[in-house]
Formats: structure tokens, sequence, C-alpha cells
């Protein structure tokens, strides 16, 4: 069977993906642009693919991923020192109270984040996030974080690299987090992920210069903070983009208003049985606007029940 | 003439580079680092060179490049709309009086930049660059301002990427800016240059969504700004860095402090007959803390006039 599988993998790029119109149209959008032949044809440079990361590349129920590892880091964190759960909401943080912390808003995600995520160097909050990803599982599935990602979209980005694009995460997940594992779960380097990020300090100690993670977050990579920071850090439009969130609209909007051949991916959460089914209503991953006005934008929308044969990479 | 020129290129790696400890020193590091039996090897992914712009790839004299496009730009935004010089400062600089717009020191220089670089598209913020760089003149050269690269250094990024690695400009210049003659001149794409940036914002218009430049400089890519750029950017710590100036310390600093084979460059201008002599009292690309803490650090200071055959790019 293993063969086999290997096998039907080579003859076919996307194999976790079932014979439908969405498939059809991503490997046309494909074809179209790498055929020199074609009039859609675009040069390998300009072959610009970003997709965003919680709910498009991996899963983001029933929060997102990095804020269950700030809350285990703070819950770590204090049984060294229980001093630094100064407030209520950090309290709640560390035991594991999400109600909490959601009901306080931004400013309680804030908090958490920066009681989490600062006062270290980048280097040893990388490994603290290393750490967590071999021990943490997920409270549903079981899985190690880093196996919750879509096995149709890691097809999907090796079919792209495969086809001479270059591959980029724009996410408003931070980019610390994402850089430690993004590499060997999607095959996308440090360089190409773009995300939120903290303040940080330069620092020439007497042991070697050291940079550290500051308070307050610097920039927020979402809604038209994507296209912002794509412009901003690639300086090209790209032809392809993927989200899976009214977050992502601008990032959508800008890729496909460009000239030429342009292709916008939509994940819509419908796999309540698989995955969770989720879209208007969501405080997480909210999906109005790339609902109604997708379609009329040419924009795929994938419908994961029905277009995926499979959802998660570590699991079959 | 023609093709005996080309041969040479093909044999040499450097040829602009005299025979010297420099070119010695440089060729060493990349034969080390790109040869699988030696211990200082280096993966590919892992070879990031970084280089500053102003005084590293192309001259800054008398002022830098940018600041001249953007006084020539105001007298010719001016010629439309007289209006627009609302301060002194302004006026000044649309006459090309370097002088008074010196003396105004940086306040004077953010005015000069928000009035000639915000209120437009990126789109056409670049067109008036390539439209300017078509037929501006360095006023001392009479030189073409993109042909005022340095050709050693256009051999040496070239060198580089033919052994594996990816070259970056990390520059206190604007990326928009830069991004308009960097790939030719260069030959690095915009995703690889890093530089100092205003804030911008994305409107979704009728005519499509634009990206505008706004008034102020939201990051300041220089001193320990350029390292922090590179660890938020790139997420790597280069190998390799080039400068020219105290605000390419901390890059240098950072860059070779790291564990393994880490190579340091400062381009020292000593040549005042073919380009410029200065260093420790120059307010353009002043270089103190280079010069005394560099050579225990193990950093190339290159000797423009003992180093370099040839200068520019542009002129034999
Ligand atoms: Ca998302
Ligand atoms: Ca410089």
């Amino acid at each position: 069977l293993n063969s086999f599988g290997n096998f039907t993998a080579s003859a076919d790029p996307l194999p976790s993906w079932a014979e439908s119109d969405s498939r059809d149209r991503i490997i046309e959008f494909v074809a179209a642009v790498t055929d020199p032949q074609r009039p859609e044809y675009v040069t390998p440079a300009e072959r610009i693919a970003v997709f965003d990361n919680d709910g498009t590349l991996w899963a983001e129920q029933p929060v997102y991923f990095q804020l269950i590892f700030a809350m285990d880091r703070l819950a770590q964190m204090a049984k060294d020192d229980p001093s630094i759960l100064t407030t209520p909401v950090l309290q709640a943080a560390a035991t594991g109270d999400l109600k909490t912390v959601a009901e306080g808003g931004h400013d309680a995600l804030i908090e958490v984040l920066n009681a989490s995520h600062s006062g270290v160097t980048v280097d040893e909050f990388q490994s603290a996030v290393a750490d967590w990803l071999e021990t943490a599982r997920h409270p549903e599935t079981e899985l190690p974080y880093d196996q919750m990602t879509y096995q149709p979209m890691v097809e999907l980005l090796r079919y792209l690299r495969d086809e001479g694009f270059k591959t980029y995460i724009v996410s408003g997940g931070g980019v610390h987090f994402m850089r430690v594992f993004a590499e060997e779960a999607y095959g996308i380097p440090p360089e190409q992920i773009l995300g939120t990020y903290m303040d940080t300090t330069y620092d020439s100690a007497d042991g070697g210069p050291v940079i550290t993670k500051a308070d307050g977050i610097a920039f927020v990579d979402d809604k038209e903070g994507k296209p912002i920071n794509i412009e901003r850090t690639i300086g090209r439009r790209p032809i392809l983009a993927g989200g899976n969130s009214d977050g992502d609209f601008a990032m959508l909007e800008w890729t496909t208003a460009g000239d030429g051949p342009r292709l916008g991916v939509l994940i819509h959460h419908t796999d309540a049985e698989r995955e969770w089914a989720y879209d208007r209503e969501s405080p997480i991953g909210k999906l109005v606007d790339g609902l109604d006005k997708g379609p009329d934008m040419g924009w795929v929308i994938v419908d994961m029940a029905q277009d995926w044969s499979r959802i998660y990479t570590g699991a079959n």
C-alpha cells in the first residue's frame, strides 16, 4: 500500500484533494501561468504565493494554537515564580481558563502575550516553543499541534514550489513562533514567513550581542496589514493568495486585483465531523465578506468536507 | 577585448579586485564555507550575506543619492504647484541648496522626505524614481546614479550567489527607492531588499485597491535597527556582512559574533583621486568604531585605493 501511495503521489500532485471544481481550478491556474506558450504565462520570479496560517495551513480551534502555547508557558513560568501572575487575567490564563481570557478581549490577549512572550531572547523563546511542540497535545485530537497541519495544503505548497512558485506565509500569528515549525511542517524557510511581531531590542552585552523580545506588539499582520506587509517586505504583488477568514480579505483582494492571471483561495470550514464547521458567527476565523463577495471576485471557495479527502498530516 | 574580458571574468571571480589581503581573505572564506569536506562548511540555506547600500554598493557623496532625488522631485513638483514649498527648508531643497537642508538636521530631512515621498501610490513613486534615474546625472562624475555602483562589489555579489549565497541589501535608504534599480544594478530582487520605510496605507478604492505612501518614517534601518530588521525579516543570522560606516557596526557585530565561520567586510573610502576619501570626520558615512574595533574582531577593512583596480560600473 505504501509504494502504491508513493506512486499515486508522484502521478497526482494533490492526492488528498477530492475530484472537485476547486482542485480543477487550482491545477488549471498553475498550468496556465507556467506554460511559456500560453498568454497567461508568468515568469518564475513573479510566481509569488502567499498563505495565511491559522485555519488555512493548520487548525485554529478551539483557539489559536499560539494562545494555547502562551497559556501553557505562563503556567510553567508561574511554577517557578507564582508572583508573575499579577492580574486576574494572567491567573486565569495560567490555569487554562480560556473563557476568562476571551472575555477580556484585546487587552487581555496583549497582557497574556506580553507576560509569556517578552523579556527573553529570541533564541530562548524559540527553544521554549520547540520544547512545547514536543510534548503538548491538542485537547480534542490528542495530536501534536504541528501534526494538525492540513495535508491538502502541505501538498499544494509543495506542488506550487515544484512549479517554480515561491511560497510565503503571511499570518496574524507571530513570526518567532511560526519559524520554529514552518520549515519542517510546510517547507517554508524563515525568510519567507511574515507575521505579527513584537518590538525587539539589540544589546551588545559582554557575552556577545543578543536580540530580546520586548513588551508590546509593533505590527499586526492582519486585515489591511497583510497587503501592507507583503508590499513592504516582498515588494511584489502575489499572483496567488490563500486564506480562511475576513482577516485575509484585503490580502486576497490585493492579490486578485492585479493584472494578468490571479487566484484567490478561501478555505471554508464545513467539516464538523473530521474538523470543525464555522464561518459567519465564529469568534475565531470569522468569515463573512469572503463568502459574500469572494465568488463574484472569482475566488475559489474550498469546501473542506467535500474537497478534501484527508485533513491532518498527522492522522489518516 | 570584449571576449578577453569575458574570459578573464570566468577565470577570476573578482577581476576588479587587486591582488590583496582583502581579496584573499574573502576568497578563502567562501572556499571554506562551500567545501563539504571542510569543518567550516555551511549549508546553502544558511549562506546569507547582507550588505549596506550607500557607500558600500554605490557612492554616497556629496550626499545620499536618495536625498538628491528628493530635492529634484520637490523642484519638479513645485513647477506645477509652487505653493507646496511651505517652509524655508522646502524652498531651499527645491533649489538644490544642500547646505540649508543639512543645517536643519534630522527635522529638515524628514520634512523633505515627507514632502517628496508621501501622498503618492507606491507605483507612482517608483515610476518617478525610474524617470529620475533615466535623466539625472551626478554633479561631479556626470554619470547616471545607477552607474555609480562599485564594480568590485557587483562582482562580489555575483560571486557569492554563484557559490550558493543569498544576497541581501540592508540599508538606511528607502525600500521603495532601492527596489527600482537594485535588481538590474546588483542582481538583488525586491524581496531581498531591507531598508528604511515610511508608513503606507491600504485603500480599496473604486478603481481597485491601492497602497499609498504616508507621512512619517515607520522604521529606520540603521545602527541597531539593522540586526533587528535582519532578525525580524530574514530570521537567520547572516554569515557575511558588508558595510562602510558606523551605521553598519551593529550589523557586522551581530553577524560575526555568531558561531562558526563569519566574515565582516568594511569598505574604507581612501581614494580621493578616483572616488572620495573620508571616514572619522565625515557627516556622510562616518566611520570611527569600525576602524578602531573592526580589525580586532577579524573584519576585513577594504582599502579602496589599494584593493580595487576599478571603481564604478559605469566608467573604466
Ligand atoms: Ca486564518
Ligand atoms: Ca553606508
